[in-house]
């Protein structure tokens, strides 16, 4: 068993909590060392992609710190306990399996009476053979024509992780003949949503997808509600439409409501559900099967890599050591996430989700307040878009914001335009090249309103091009690194009970029990 | 002249900073009291809003305090200065006209030898006339049929903004009969964001709208060459398919590769634009200029009500000066933007940019530095789907941060169902009135995992509907808290140095005039 300490407890942070001043990136980064650190803080990820650190406050000493932290906290036998199938989710008393979904690090894991590994490559193939027979036409709508809409009716790790990758992969798709159904996402109980999405789509053409792990989520249902109303009005019946995504013991299973069911289990948090049946129903209806299977190939590399013990080469475990030695050493509140790469427009907020839902809690694994800074908030928007906009406060705000940022060779379609001598793709390589710079050293003036104090450090994650298994890759590395800095605050990653008040606040709400100031706000939106 | 000095030196903010100790939200939000506190601390605005602050951590004594530190820093005096045509961009030494977009606050204001309202009205009867013309048929393609599409292509101000305004009321249009053409934007340097939309885009029916207002933006330029192949490949004259909204002393003006140009000038920041050409061409293309005008008068009915002297009556100011509060007193690094809308999907975007790009400042309007924190980041994403995701940080993590809600009693098309026992819409509302209360209030429990501490502070705006009126009149009390923010704050909100450096630099990379770092950065993106 691995030793569950405070990170506060642990020698090597005591010593690395000592490093409290930054190293000067300017000096760093400047003339042929600067190269050098470049070729040389960088670790090969799975692939094609890299992570690049040399421009991060750290240096030779920062790094031994934080690999004596990796082996007192134990990052490595952590993360194996977790995948030979300890209770790691301490708070809802779970095994956390969502790496399984995609191969198998270690042991077989059985729960539930099964090898877990089987059953999650089970609702593959199930999904797999469901999807191609609606590509083929063989499952089709009550008129005999086929589908060609998807539309996942789903909230939280159901919405985000599959639509991110949906719109990161949709213009590849596209570019390489493999777009076989336009997908849709529905998820705010706000009924503009479903109604909005609703105008936009053929429905007697649509297979809708209801995502819910427990089969009770009150957006979910009630979405799916609206769903089927409309769909009736149509004068369409419903349950040719639908199929769902949930668990084995929920009452969506078996029902003759939907088309067909698959199965995710306990072990899938929802924001780690990507690669599960959540994301594989969508993505293989949208993409083919084909598609969805190169995606987990992808994270499953990236996960063998995350496996590692040796800091320099994982970069996974360095970026969430570097990550704690900025937030809890540095001091640094928040972290942004910039991608330039217009198909990662919603991978932030995705991970926004993945992170702050995993590592925003003020109390460890087994319940107890720790003395630390947690989880950061997360936020970010693609570039180039967000150096027209909140750029500045990054360059020249009065905190300091560590960047993650994310680039590649590649577009995907591959059509492009030659302006001033340089194609759109080398524009935005350019610029994020030219950003990490400018945000790490910064540029003297006299003008003190065009000054850049610089020393405002940032990573990169570099690749070729945005392809299904590079996408994967990229998915699994901020999953692991989430999951390594919940290990080293010592948190459970993996429970979320801080949505929970709201929920019980908002029923009351509804059946009109309320008193006092929570009566005002009711009444004031005329519940 | 107003009294422009750093924040730090007013007597007012001295005592502000005693009160470092925020109230106690469970104990003032607590019985009946709690109910009298909601509608007590409460501020009407514009087009049926109210500002409400009762979970905001302020009292009879910070609201003093608040309200000695508006009148010592002159808040509304130095926005009259503003809108009366002082010369308050002090970095590049230009006036700050957004306000006259849509209405006359104070005296005639002349510039470039002409009354600038006029121009503005003058800029928005171009862009109705043309609109009209457009929509009856009298403008076409050269196939004599009808444009259906209008397609901004900007970046930054010229796309979050608009874009952000055209989702708030794409549904609310389609509802009232007012959908006169789809709207789509292009705005990344990616060549992916311009295939991928020109992918869905029937360019023969299809107006460009190219927003520069130097004319010289290289993004922008890019995607309008990357536009122009396109149509051209696709047998299409360009200029019978392309209009300007620049300056009147740009390229773009008066040239024969447009069909038209509409003008905005140096006064309008690309953060404040929404209101101006910027926003009415895109607008007034897609749901007509009437919709449009009905979107301005929402903000001037908002502006007049920021203009006021009272602090407790003036949302905006409110709004800003306890924002303040909670940034430099009691050191809250960032805030959440949380509307219960899916037409505000993006609006947290646009707050992100005209907040973070306004305030994220070290230095003072001289350049001189401050000594305190300016601008914290901002972030949002829409509720409830926001509840399944990141809120368990915002609950439970270890950093508090404050929110800004926004909740309105009807949805947009109208359309809902009705389970167990509630429509969508009030699930909607109970949500939110929930979150504040959980946030606020928190909760007791043994079980230390599901403890919440409370004392998490939030304001809401509610309102009726999501409207044109209303939501001029929401974008009207946050571009104008903002700039309360700044003048307290002792800054130049309206100009973004800090976004120059990395265009420099990219500039140097694409010449491959680089070496050091900066060359191996470039060298690993191939360019």
């Amino acid at each position: 068993m691995a030793n569950w300490q405070n990170l506060d407890t642990l020698a090597a942070y005591q010593a690395l909590a000592e490093m409290k001043k930054p190293i000067d990136l300017k000096e760093a980064l400047a003339g042929e060392k600067g190269g050098k650190r470049v070729a040389e803080y960088c670790v090969p990820m799975a692939c094609g992609l890299k992570y690049v650190y040399a421009a991060k406050q750290v240096d030779e000493a920062v790094l031994e710190a934080l690999e004596k932290l990796a082996e007192e906290a134990g990052l490595a036998e952590k993360f194996a306990e977790l995948y030979n199938g300890a209770m790691i989710n301490t708070g809802e008393k779970r095994l956390v399996l969502h790496h399984l979904t995609r191969g198998q690090l270690g042991e077989d894991v059985m729960a539930d009476g099964v090898n877990k590994r089987e059953f999650y490559v089970r609702q593959q193939e199930r999904i797999a053979e469901f999807a191609g027979k609606v590509h083929r036409g063989e499952i089709t709508n009550a008129a005999g024509e086929k589908f060609t809409t998807v539309v996942q009716i789903g909230i939280g790790g159901s919405d985000l992780g599959p639509r991110a990758m949906y719109l990161a992969l949709e213009n590849w798709a596209k570019a390489n003949g493999a777009m076989k159904m336009q997908a849709k996402f529905i998820s705010n109980v706000d009924p503009d949503d479903a109604a909005g999405v609703l105008d936009t789509v053929d429905a007697a053409h649509a297979i809708f997808i209801l995502v819910s792990k427990s089969g009770t989520t009150l957006e979910t249902l009630t979405n799916e509600s609206f769903v089927k109303d409309a769909l009736k009005k149509a004068g369409l019946d419903p349950a040719k439409h639908m199929i769902a995504v949930t668990s084995e013991t929920s009452p969506l299973a078996g029902n003759s409501d939907y088309l067909d069911a698959f199965f995710m289990d306990d072990y899938i948090g929802g924001r780690y559900s990507s690669t599960s049946a959540v994301g594989g129903a969508v993505l293989s209806l949208a993409f083919g099967p084909e598609v969805f299977a190169r995606f987990l190939d992808g994270a499953a590399a990236m996960d063998k890599l995350a496996a590692g013990k040796d800091l320099r080469k994982n970069a996974p475990m360095l970026d969430a050591l570097i990550g704690v030695y900025e937030r809890n050493v540095l001091g640094y509140p928040s972290t942004a996430v910039l991608p330039y790469s217009q198909a990662l427009s919603r991978f932030p907020a995705h991970l926004q989700q993945a992170d702050m839902e995993s590592n925003g809690k003020s109390v460890n694994r087994y319940g107890e307040p720790v003395n630390y800074p947690t989880g950061p908030v997360i936020f970010g928007e693609p570039g180039t878009n967000g150096q027209h906009s909140f750029y500045q406060l990054l360059h020249q705000g009065t905190d300091i914001i560590p960047l993650q940022f994310v680039g590649f060779r590649k577009s995907q379609f591959g059509l492009d335009v030659v302006i001033q001598g340089s194609t759109s793709q080398q524009k935005l390589g350019a610029n994020v090249a030219a950003q990490i710079i400018a945000f790490a050293c910064g540029k003297e003036d006299e003008n003190r309103n065009k000054y850049f104090e610089g020393g405002r450090p940032s990573s990169i994650i570099v690749g070729d091009q945005l392809t299904p298994e590079s996408l994967g890759a990229l998915l699994s590395h901020f999953e692991n690194k989430i999951m390594f800095q919940g290990f080293a605050w010592n948190l459970n990653s993996f429970d979320q009970e801080g949505v929970q008040l709201g929920k019980v606040l908002a029923k009351k709400v509804l059946a009109h029990d309320t008193d006092g100031a929570l009566k005002a706000f009711s009444d004031m939106l005329d519940i």
